[in-house]
């Protein structure tokens, strides 16, 4: 087998054998295939795609070039939840103690990561002492015990494809469905979920603009969790405006406790109730969506899903007072209002300029080495189709260094487009894939 | 500037301005750029094309990065031949003596090359004592004193090219037109030709096999030089079975010789007055390409090509005496005959195939380390068309070792096919484009 015929015949529109892709993967991974050769098969499979059972083989190909994590030390169906980014997504922190509250073991490993904020890790590391680096033991121990447990990822996951992976970033040939699709489920499948729920954002902050494109990211991911034995329900979510209110570490922290109390932002708590439910039908707790969102907000109601985040938190070493005292949460020192220039109503809040100017705060890092200001970010004070009054608030920025304070404002400035015409209202969730 | 955005912009369709073109040709020679961009990018180019401007600078670039040679020592418009390369093409051995003839100056510089045979500078060795290495000094003395000159490639020419070409052949990106126009044309440009005419060959035996590729070919080549201000011409000619009937080192300059001596292949022949007659109209030497044929088969008829030949000879120091007795050209020491299993008309011949049996006796270079025997090949004693009785003699092989003999023998015979019904007949030169 040679890699030149593989991609050749990749570039001419056929499909590849898994054998091929094996030697292929294998191959770079092993350093017996360059670079070169790989980052031309990545473009031809830009403009010649892949069909469902090439990117399954490919899926499980990167899955296997690690570690794969066992879960079967935690009783139950292990239900993880992957979302494609956007900006103030704060679902994570809300959805796992709502549906462990329900039942479902929640055994999440989850990142850092590059952008406007922090990862989940970054995030639950502003409660004071709160440990996310767990023994595999432990972390075992207090799922079944607790019912959850969040903490970061050890061990060497997926390495083929992180090496894949960074050689698209250099070679314009990250935006391939297929690629995409199967870099999610790779990472998915060795961190060994027996089922996923996805939440694939299109809209303005998202790394899918268009619909139709999130639509078949969605599906190619549905398809790979078909072709592999894992139930998979893809949830095309609407990512046109932040998600919830706050944009920032702590910030989301406060706001993920918030929605736990009940007093949430509307969009983030029917999300979670919505991708809750999804995971509570996919493990066979509820056999109806519609009993698994009255289940769920049973839990938020009573307290149940509020009181299951101060029991891991309780159980991760970390501060549990935090969920009646948010001022015990870092807090910056400054903060700065952005008021409506004119009045009407919001029609459009540009996602990803509110990211950058998150960023731009300190919230989020640019590269590996970048220091995350945790106490940084931002509340939206406003939302799509909310009437404002000249002067009023839009939102409030919470900084510490004047340094990029002028630029943040202007983008954030600039994010909010007010008309005299109330818009129609945005949909939260357009579509379920299963 | 970066790579990233180039390799981007190509992707999505769109035309790289000359600055983007350099950035990526001279940082990839410098080593600035590294493989997997350059190999992403002209998979990119695969897919998307290049435009006529894109085209042309990027062989300007090419032709640029490294000696560009100065012909001006010699008196008269420097007209270069190109061949895409085709089985039992002898046309040059042949073409230079005849425009010599008919006082156009030839100044050629020829490769080795890897092929079915070696290339004209090994067909020229098999004359004894011919030397292709001249000071660059001799080398224009000798086309303006004695009309012509046929060297060995020396100096750094196109390294951009050379490195360009190397990545392409083993990421499957070779086969786009304006990155093969684009080579080419680099090559005779840093050459030092003022004028072109391209021999682009078309049909089984051909690197374009299908005719409206070669066209492509044809045409973005003429572009070129209309872009850089180099008079071209294109004839797209027929490689449906092979030129001439010799296929070997020393066996082709045989039937130069016999050519020249107005006994050739009709084939042969035709072409050589053509494309040299299509030399001479560029050079401004004739009006007519009509009157330019007739010139050149004076040329012929005279005797007057043939001393041409003999004064090249003599003058790179080889022995004159071949052109009279063939015999003094190496000889290989058996030959087989292939015969015809049934009777009938020829009414195919696989060109590739009767090329690759040339090359397992011996004829041609696998890699750059092979070793040639200039005796070996083969004869062809029908063509297309020709009647043939069953145990006629269809093909002689001429061979030194019998290693390889039983393959060669069995791929010669195979490339035959006998019909009952003579075949239409085939056409040497489909369409000329300028």
């Amino acid at each position: 087998m040679r890699a030149y015929d593989i991609i050749y015949k990749k570039r001419e529109g056929k499909s590849l054998t898994r054998a091929e892709l094996e030697f292929l993967i294998t191959g770079y991974v092993k350093e017996e295939i360059p670079d070169y050769q790989i980052s031309a098969w990545a473009m031809a499979v830009f403009f010649q795609g892949m069909d469902a059972q090439e990117t399954a083989d490919l899926t499980m190909l990167m899955a296997e070039s690690g570690d794969m994590i066992d879960l079967s030390p935690i009783t139950g169906t292990k239900v993880d939840k992957h979302s494609t980014g956007g900006v103030g997504d704060t679902t994570t922190l809300v959805l796992a103690p709502l549906v462990a509250a329900a039942g479902l073991p929640v055994a999440k490993m989850s990142g850092r990561g590059l952008g406007h904020t922090g990862g989940t890790i970054d995030k639950l590391e502003s409660i004071p002492d709160f440990n996310t680096s767990l023994s595999e033991d432990k972390f075992f121990d207090n799922v079944n015990q607790h019912g959850l447990a969040v903490v970061g990822q050890t061990g060497n996951l997926t390495p083929a494809d992180k090496k894949l992976y960074a050689l698209r970033d250099v070679t314009a040939t990250v935006e391939s469905i297929p690629l995409i699709a199967s870099s999610i489920m790779s990472k998915k499948i060795a961190g060994g979920a027996d089922a996923i729920v996805l939440d694939v954002k299109t809209g303005n902050g998202a790394f899918m603009k268009d619909k139709s494109s999130a639509r078949k990211l969605a599906q190619a991911m549905v398809n790979i969790g078909k072709q592999t034995g894992r139930k998979t329900a893809a949830y095309l979510t609407d990512m046109n405006q932040p998600l919830g209110k706050a944009v920032g570490n702590a910030l989301e922290v406060k706001e993920a406790i918030t929605t736990l109390r009940g007093d949430g932002p509307a969009d983030l708590t029917e999300l979670c109730i919505e991708l809750g439910a999804g995971m509570l039908k996919l493990a066979d707790k509820v056999t109806e969506l519609k009993a698994g969102k009255k289940l769920l907000r049973e839990k938020l109601n009573s307290g149940a899903a509020l009181a299951k985040l101060k029991e891991m938190i309780t159980a991760q070493g970390g501060n549990p007072a935090v969920v009646e005292d948010l001022t015990l949460l870092p807090t910056a020192e400054n903060s700065l209002e952005i008021t409506a220039a004119k009045s009407g109503y919001i029609n459009e809040i540009e996602a990803i300029e509110v990211g950058l100017a998150a960023m731009l705060l300190g919230a989020g890092r640019e590269n590996k080495d970048s220091q995350i200001d945790l106490a940084v970010g931002l509340e939206l004070k406003k939302k799509i189709g909310d009437q404002v009054k000249k002067g009023e608030s839009l939102a409030v920025i919470y900084y510490n260094s004047a340094q990029n304070l002028a630029e943040a404002k202007a983008k954030l400035e600039q994010s909010f487009t007010i008309s005299s015409d109330k818009p129609a209202s945005n949909k939260l969730i357009y579509e379920i894939i299963k």
